[in-house]
């Protein structure tokens, strides 16, 4: 933080002439007058005033940061967010990193530009005096956001913070697969293929670990030639589709909405029908889901679940004062299920 | 905005006891220190001093007031203002307003509420000192937003502001209508339902325009009967589409992909299909149209492009340091064209 007395040396002239020029008094030349608040503006000084006077008040405000709002999960979580905070009297204010507008799918190994792009974000909402922060993730993965002496009460949204004593709010994606899968199984469904997202995805993961419960707890046994892995999108589905189609697999479980519009329109190309000749299950519950002809069996993400739990993690931790710094046994995790939508896409065999 | 004397009055202290209380200063006991910061942040208190020494500076930093971010059309249209922002070394942030979350399609006849919920937003990002505001409406109609003498550099997206001194960024609804039915036109339809959204909308009313136009250009009769107006949703198309079932239209115009949606479930259940028995075209370019099978000929919104020109907007005003409030002649309208996006709802007859 830059102080008013480096502002003075800054420009070669007293602190009180810095003091005088930011409090609107009209001693002071035009010239000297421009020159010191080019410089405020420059090294960012803020008045601390308020910080020091209100140090211990709330300002019932609270900040989100959002690694990017046009991810389809974003937005929802926010307003879980959002209307909780309102309930209890809290506002809100959004700021948008844009990782994925700004460097596609490619970001998260982007180190020092991720902090060169979180950091500022972080100061702007600290310098605005917000009692708490909620920083929503794109996907899951363990994160390196909030410094070990990171002081005001924070949750981390979506993914995992590395530091220990920030609590973390997400999905319960192996649970989720789970039911999605004794859901085929229950419906007479043994020959089960997958279409995964990228392997090394922590979703990517749990689901396929939920998948891998649900057959054991039934004994069937656990093919992996079955297992396809794409890259959550309906094109690279549709590859994996052509070739679980060759194999004798009666239903699919698709661990994205949109992975599963690729094996619909591979069906649909060899002239069959979800629901008749394949079972089909996705994950998201993405609105696309309700347009697919017939409509997808899917589990939607329970994103507003989602934000108004970790706002109220936040609120319990800023309205209980409590240093999160002196947790040592670590922050809670709270993995949340998803919602079973059942539509016209698994047939019984 | 409450003074510092207001608040010495209230809490019956000079004010250089407040003075001192907000500079953190210790001569002053703890009973009335709490009693004066429950004052101050009770009646909503800022020190002025920032916003008397940099009233003629920048901030660089723009706020977004989003009438609801969960609106499909809202997290690109912010998208486009932040990466055109941050090219130009500008910062941002969102204020969120749930209207949609808050009071469903009814809350654009809540003149009071709205301005309950309005008001404190824009007053945050003034007190944060923010250079100008983005306004995105969830959709387009005249709102009483800004007011006459508001003097920060102000831009209405997505809508139109009834302060004529409000520059507004939009959808060329007619001409993007137009070129739609020109193309079933040209594939030989002459007998062209429509689906519109409520009949009372802009949107509706500008796409209809559009429609007539092209049909008029070509000497095709208008036929009232074959307009079919629904709520934007893929339920209330689909009870209209039964209707458009039963005339003899070849090609039906869809003013949105979810209503193409609900046609395309009426054909499906009629053994029917978009592009061989009926030919459909949307609106939109939701990613849902993508996943219908066959895909969806649809005009894409330009969201981004609005975003990106109502910063562009809004910037050329800051930077101009323009009063808005003296162009008599009023603001510009600017209305950005759709993009045509063609797949494989349209035969040729």
């Amino acid at each position: 933080m830059v102080t008013l007395k480096e502002i003075a040396r800054e420009c070669n002239v007293s602190p009180t002439t810095v003091s005088n020029i930011l409090n609107g008094k009209p001693k002071v030349s035009e010239e000297t007058k421009e020159r010191v608040l080019e410089t405020v503006n420059r090294l960012g000084y803020r008045p601390n005033y308020i910080a020091q006077g209100l140090r211990n008040q709330k300002t019932k405000m609270i900040g989100i940061i959002a690694e990017d709002i046009a991810q389809f999960t974003t937005p929802e979580i926010v307003e879980g967010i959002m209307s909780y905070c309102e309930e209890k009297g809290y506002r809100s204010i959004v700021k948008n990193l844009r990782l994925y507008a700004r460097w596609s799918d490619s970001w998260y190994n982007k180190e020092s530009d991720y902090h060169a792009i979180l950091e500022p974000a972080i100061r702007e909402l600290t310098s605005i005096m917000v009692d708490g922060i909620i920083y929503i993730a794109g996907h899951a993965r363990v994160i390196h956001c909030f410094p070990e002496d990171f002081s005001t009460p924070a949750v981390m949204t979506y993914a995992f913070d590395s530091n220990p004593a920030i609590p973390c709010v997400g999905i319960d994606d192996q649970g989720s697969a789970y039911e999605a899968v004794k859901y085929l199984i229950s419906k007479g469904h043994r020959k089960i293929g997958v279409i995964g997202g990228r392997a090394d995805n922590i979703h990517t993961q749990q689901r396929l670990l939920g998948y891998q419960k649900a057959l054991f707890e039934h004994q069937v046994l656990y093919n992996p030639a079955w297992i396809r892995y794409a890259a959550w999108d309906e094109t690279s589905a549709y590859i994996e589709a052509l070739e679980l189609m060759k194999t004798e697999v009666t239903a699919v479980f698709c661990m994205a909405d949109r992975m599963a519009g690729g094996l619909y329109r591979c069906l649909n190309e060899n002239g069959k029908r979800a629901g008749t000749d394949m079972a089909v299950v996705g994950f998201d519950g993405q609105e696309i889901s309700e347009y697919f002809i017939p409509g997808l069996t899917t589990m939607a993400l329970p994103l507003r679940k989602i934000g108004h739990v970790s706002a109220e993690v936040l609120l319990r931790q800023i309205e209980s004062g409590d240093s999160r710094i002196r947790q040592e046994d670590g922050a809670e995790k709270i993995l949340i299920p998803c919602t079973f939508i059942e539509r016209e896409s698994v047939h019984q065999i």
